[in-house]
């Protein structure tokens, strides 16, 4: 089963919306039941140093995540915007891959780049959706202070 | 009716590129004849308030708008290149929603980032063309010292 | 014979892409045989000028820069970060044009905005693939100090 290029383009910029607009729980339903999620300093990842920032292995450890950054995020407050660039999609449409650049606005209204790096996803279809199985996200940044404040 | 997917998604490279590009008359004309225009602070539209930085409910409005900005550009020479994110589309592809990154060069070819958001359209179809009907810009920078120098 | 738009899309990711992981071979063989690859400043570009910061007129000339360029990044080593946004299309899906950002991640693993301009590109289709014939780089900032290290 092929899965279509607008479909693949929207779960992509859904993804980012979510996390920008904090509706984290709509976010976690992006993710397959067994699914896993990765932050690898491409520093690492292309030495084939298997230490990640951030490890999950089921969207139960996503949702515990999840909950620990919203506990933090009371002490870090901030706004996040994510550019998500043209996309590269391969293996029937189920493997994608997409640049990115995460900004983020502080309460004096400053806005900075925060971290730029690469989505590698597979997904997978669900019924009529399509679901996140495999997202590996390339930190390009891997001195980045206030990591833990929202997911990537 | 339905648009198609090419079709909103070159609709929107085509706003940031003529705007890029100071090409203004073909950037108005974008725009349905009835329209709205705003830039609101995201930090105001997440509280429900309605102050908007700038607000033109007519195409007229818009024009004389710009007709300003062009005197303002006099004093405050920069080119702007705006870099949107994959989009997402809903309501029959006539709603759609996408993320910028604003970039200005000024006169010595410095680039900085001059501000991010969220663009918010509702279109419509005009015989063969898509136009703008509604554009809410979300701008998560609300302390923009140039603001007023071209349209986001 | 008429270029579809996914297409388009992906030979764009593709080029950033290969850039950002160093892939310099399979990047040259995006590009036709027969092909030019510019940097103009955009300022140049406005007023006619025709001065370029990088002129290839033949992928054996882009070969040759390519090697170069290899050499000066054992002494500026940094990883590129292509964000490249929603682009237009037009003529038969054969001409297009796409704004972007340049990221560069130094080895402290700062990341910085690097350069912004406009891709403007003409492809043609041999056998079953898009080549690039021709591609214009419209440079925002024409002060790039370490602009020699990586092709944009």
């Amino acid at each position: 089963m092929k899965a279509d290029c607008p479909a693949v383009w929207d779960l992509l910029a859904e993804y980012g919306a979510l996390i920008d607009t904090a509706k984290f729980d709509e976010w976690l339903d992006l993710f397959a039941e067994e699914c896993r999620y990765q932050i690898v300093p491409r520093e690492n990842f292309d030495r084939g140093l298997p230490a990640a920032l951030v490890f999950c292995d089921s969207r139960a450890m996503l949702e515990d995540r999840i909950r620990a950054l919203r506990e933090a995020n009371k002490y870090n407050i901030h706004t996040d915007r994510h550019v998500i660039g043209l996309p590269r999609i391969a293996g029937d449409g189920l493997m994608v891959e997409a640049p990115f650049a995460i900004f983020q606005t502080d309460q004096e209204g400053e806005t900075r780049l925060f971290a730029t790096g690469l989505y590698r996803d597979r997904l997978e279809i669900l019924g009529q959706r399509l679901k996140i199985r495999d997202k590996l996200i390339l930190l390009d940044t891997f001195a980045v202070p206030t990591l833990l404040a929202t997911p990537l």
